[in-house]
């Protein structure tokens, strides 16, 4: 595996793979097994692997966990070499804000719901900086987890907008045993808090029973996933269903939906959500 | 030369082209000696030249001359031929618009003056094209005339934002033998507009011969260019001297200057600018 920290030499490693596909696997570190799942993916469908690991502060509020942020490069670097990542890109800010921006990138579509309407700029944050790694990577494709969706919706907006020549690869998302989807997050969790979030997971899974019953009363779906979220409540950041990958209200329970719930604890914030078609177990 | 109008072939073209560098023209048709020149130095720095005929309506205000801006497809693809293009790329606008962008970028530096202060979302419209077209072509370098010396600096400072792998190149301005540069808005001109029309570029030269003598009083500059204008004066539409390119007030004379003028005719909005070093007879 090459530990690569800037631009320059990033370029002349990519340039030496010019004889095989790249699978791109964007990352902001502290690895867990949704990431590995991820590297896992892109092995199994390209020649070679790149992995960037860089906590983007474009696409953190002021009053976000930028800092808080878990970082462990020394053992992050050990997983990604047993995973078999040949690449390792690992640039600090300045390599990759070297000057101020000229332009900037604001996405309009789909962020006026769940982490667009709580996060503002969150998402323009994202764009930006996976355009800059697109460029610097060259991927023929680049691998996303279901658990951030809509970052995901929009990164194959972002892709089709501007005729990147990318494919972008959704990963099923990676949860514990009891079902909590796996975050690097997760590491910032109370101990009582832990053993309270897998409830996240259960009230997308009773919310998406509900619909696969044939429920088609948003105010009843959501009341059922909010009945199991319990005790968890005060603390819910949004839960909503929407059709997927729009955003946008539901006007029709026969397309794939996303239920998604946002939690806020003491110093970590965690997102998960569930795709649901009706007549199909996994959406 | 294979004359190409979707991005499918398109496609096909270019990755045909791999065993070459891929030189790129963008340009909105109705070739000029102007255009030509792009082509010749594309010619002599790569292997293919691609050249792109698109007016792009997204650069265009509500109240600007989409509609009349002159179109010849048939005389556009005699010359290309003869100046050895290898692929003409003609796409139509659902061929570049074939959804509603789910992003805008936003040209942010460098617009609060000339034509972006006058033209209101021109460079969003042309750095979006440009991504786009950039995107699909893929070339090693792209071609753009001084003549936009304000867009040429704005679409350096994309390819710098987004650490595009891509060198723009700067083409000198072509001009008739009375001076007035090289436009597909000419043709708009009417016979007396014509006549009057290279006073633009003596003015021009009045305020650089005032700079490179020394003078270092914007007043006195900008009144020795208005002197020279005369007459055209009242349809002056800008006027103005800046460093170049950050397209600041100019702070000192012994930078690059750009000295810049726009005047709108019945049907023809035309600009010019010269750079200016002083020490240098080309900047």
């Amino acid at each position: 595996m090459r530990i690569i920290r800037t631009r320059q030499e990033l370029h002349q490693s990519i340039k030496s793979l010019e004889t095989g596909s790249i699978g791109f696997v964007p990352t902001m570190g502290y690895l867990h097994e949704g990431h590995l799942a991820l590297i896992q993916k892109a092995k199994s469908e390209n020649d070679f692997v790149v992995m960037s690991i860089f906590v983007n502060p474009l696409q953190f509020g002021p009053n976000e966990d930028l800092t808080a942020y878990p970082r462990d490069e020394k053992r992050d670097l050990k997983l990604a070499e047993e995973q078999g990542v040949d690449i390792l890109f690992l640039p600090n800010v300045s390599e990759i804000y070297p000057v101020p921006l000229s332009t900037t990138i604001h996405v309009e579509k789909r962020v006026d719901v769940l982490d667009g309407e709580k996060r503002p700029g969150h998402f323009d944050g994202v764009a930006t900086v996976l355009l800059k790694l697109f460029h610097l990577v060259m991927p023929n494709r680049a691998y996303f987890g279901q658990k951030d969706a809509q970052q995901l919706a929009i990164v194959e907006a972002l892709v089709e907008d501007y005729f990147l020549p990318i494919a972008i690869q959704r990963v099923e998302t990676v949860r514990e045993a009891d079902g909590l989807a796996k975050s690097s997050r997760n590491i910032n969790l109370t101990v009582d808090e832990r053993k309270e979030a897998p409830i996240i997971h259960q009230a997308l899974l009773a919310g998406k029973k509900c619909i696969l019953d044939g429920v088609e009363d948003e105010t009843t779906i959501l009341a059922e996933v909010q009945k199991t979220l319990g005790k968890v409540t005060k603390k819910v950041d949004y839960l909503a269903l929407y059709e997927y990958p729009s955003f946008k209200a539901v006007t029709d329970f026969s397309r794939t939906l996303i239920l998604a719930i946002a939690v806020q604890y003491e110093k970590a914030r965690l997102i998960d959500n569930e795709l649901i078609k009706r007549g199909e177990e996994n959406a």
